[in-house]
């Protein structure tokens, strides 16, 4: 079957075409024919990245919104065979989605009754979803939740020590996100040893511009590190993560800022850019740390050590772990920071082989010595690819997940 | 030397007299004098506790200010013989304060200096002091504060992920609290174990109505969960501990409340008594839920799972830890909560001696199987004597500390 995954921003837009069958996921040959990205839509230099077949086309031309964005990239995309189904990437299923489901008019209402909940995502999910309802009529729509995975967790691991009401009125409490990619990891896992997911307990470390981290036991999640929004936890390209709650109700009685305002500094003007003054891309940062820079360097290091730490209270809520995956765009290509993190974790279990380490970027690799108590890899994500699988199985009335 | 060591609060003072010199601290045989106690100072009906030579009495007085609140202990508690020196328990020293220091007047002026980074409890503690200083003038006064032993974080450690001009401009970063509490657990275990304390690395968990953890590096402190306030970390009596920074902003958002009121409702509407609805006492919540009260219950859980998260996390800045030891209030006495923090930790090297944790309350015990990769103990707190004993060593020009 010919699937379209797609995943709306707010000014962006990404989407791949996968051929694939139960047949294909079973062999792990599911593939995708052709993929596309456009970002600054709304701009009269919008920028739209298109391959099909191999071959890479860039062009930068004035798309108003995101229904013209999807029309462009579908011509391109969808040339040779129409689409039979569109797999949405929707950011927030609140506690009613834990599972696929068929975009129908009555769960479009209900995604938009969590508006409250994911205010930043939701919108735009949405959004992409209405375009292409009407770009592609005949078309089944499947939302996957990028929460969904994290239903699983316990209480005392979603519910935060504030009077109770919140949770039991407006139901607030950890989500978690990036449930798609962790999920691809425990399925990847088990898949790369042969054996199924519920034998192993993985510690899966997401660390890319958004990072986090998620406690999986036999393939269930039982812990994660961002909570009721993506704010929380690790520090992240521009995000502060974790922070004395105490401490930001002090900044905005200093300041003057209000819940909002407060809100922009800790998102857009805090994590890696904010302890650096210089960036949010790591491998900037690494290329000043290099150059003797210290505020890059001090960035890395708080970085780091929090990543270290989730670990660790991560390997406490598993009761150990088998593995420590790294993935996502600062976890699957940068050797120094697995390399800072995992350093001095000998004696809980982390016994790294510097030179796998070093060599691999981008690819699935082991990076801990053999014998190591607890293994440490990389594993490339693939969010789009289970999504396509995801839609896949709910149209055809097969479990979920595998 | 005959020292009081006076602790003042918002509406309270405790105070106990010692009896130390370098001799009996070498022979731990230094010891309590007297000690007293006021609550409900500036009320009709203070309750007076003084405790003399084993015998104890109590009695309710109005007592309108702090200065009469120690006027009436000091009759009876320093009856016998003359304090020559009064210990000040000072709970915020900022990057200033890293060791005792006496209270002389710039000294004041520079506490004084630091009351935006501590508005609860410094001013009083300054109180406290000027009531010592006006009735026992020929006494030297010494401050010892509770964030000191913290000072030796590394930045990865105190540093927040949001604009580094936050520290830079106005010091604001983790400074942690229980600091005297901390020190004291890392010199008796020691002392226990009869070698120097750069030989342990020790986890040690405050619990009581406030909660807090240290990971301790030979003798020195590497991380604490409390932060910029003694807000962030452990779910507490009334404290929320670690939440989503933008959760709290929520919250505001559709509340309406200022970030005084938002303040409010996470130090003292939260915690046990927000998530149980009940009490913020744990020997209250164990009773309910021993009844089958499942609110109750789950408080408990999110406590305690937040203990055994920080417990790994500890564990990974470590690498490892020679022990991990309960103290406070609720670490001393309750058994059933150690268990349950300690419970399916033995693939992360607790392994629990069940009927020693049973049997130990408010004494020292080892409460893991003598073959424990990682010792699990109790050991009763002492911060008065800490306290007294700084004081002692400051003022004979003897090293901090021990």
């Amino acid at each position: 079957m010919k699937i379209l995954v797609l995943n709306c921003g707010s000014s962006s837009l990404k989407c791949q075409v996968f051929e694939t069958s139960p047949e294909q996921i079973a062999a792990t040959t599911d593939r995708v024919l052709a993929k596309a990205a456009v970002e600054k839509i709304g701009t009269r230099s919008a920028i739209v990245s298109i391959t099909v077949d191999g071959r890479r086309s860039r062009d930068t031309q004035p798309i108003p919104t995101v229904d013209e964005a999807l029309r462009v990239v579908l011509s391109a995309v969808t040339a040779d065979a129409p689409v039979e189904a569109v797999g949405h990437r929707i950011v927030h299923g609140g506690e009613k989605f834990k599972e696929p489901v068929e975009l129908t008019d009555e769960v479009v209402d209900q995604i938009e009754d969590l508006y409250d909940l994911a205010p930043l995502h939701n919108p735009h999910n949405v959004r992409g979803f209405r375009a292409a309802r009407s770009l592609l009529p005949n078309a089944r729509q499947v939302a996957v939740f990028d929460t969904a995975f994290h239903q699983t967790l316990p209480p005392h691991a979603y519910l935060y020590g504030i009077p109770y009401s919140y949770y039991a009125q407006d139901r607030l409490r950890r989500y978690g996100f990036h449930g798609v990619s962790h999920r691809y990891i425990a399925w990847r896992y088990a898949k790369i040893h042969s054996a199924p997911k519920e034998r192993f307990r993985i510690i899966s470390c997401h660390l890319g511009n958004g990072s986090s981290m998620c406690a999986i036991d036999g393939g269930r999640s039982i812990d994660t590190s961002m909570g009721f929004t993506p704010q929380e936890g690790l520090i992240m390209g521009t995000r502060s993560g974790d922070i004395d709650p105490s401490l930001v109700l002090h900044m905005m009685e200093q300041g003057g800022e209000g819940p909002q305002a407060m809100d922009e500094i800790l998102t857009r003007k805090s994590g890696l850019f904010g302890l650096s003054g210089l960036s949010a891309d790591m491998r900037v940062l690494l290329d000043y740390s290099g150059k003797g820079d210290t505020r890059a360097q001090t960035a890395i290091d708080v970085f780091c050590y929090r990543v270290k730490k989730y670990i660790g209270s991560y390997l406490a809520a598993l009761n150990g772990a088998d593995a420590v995956v790294f993935t996502g765009g600062v976890g699957e290509n940068a050797p120094a920071i697995r390399a800072r993190i995992c350093a001095a974790m000998d004696r809980v279990g982390l016994w790294m082989d510097e030179a796998a380490n070093e060599a691999a970027a981008g690819k699935e690799a082991r990076i801990s010595r053999p014998d190591s108590p607890v293994g440490v890899w990389v594993i490339p994500t693939n969010e789009e690819l289970l999504i396509a699988r995801d839609t896949l199985r709910f149209l055809l009335g097969l479990p979920q997940p595998d």
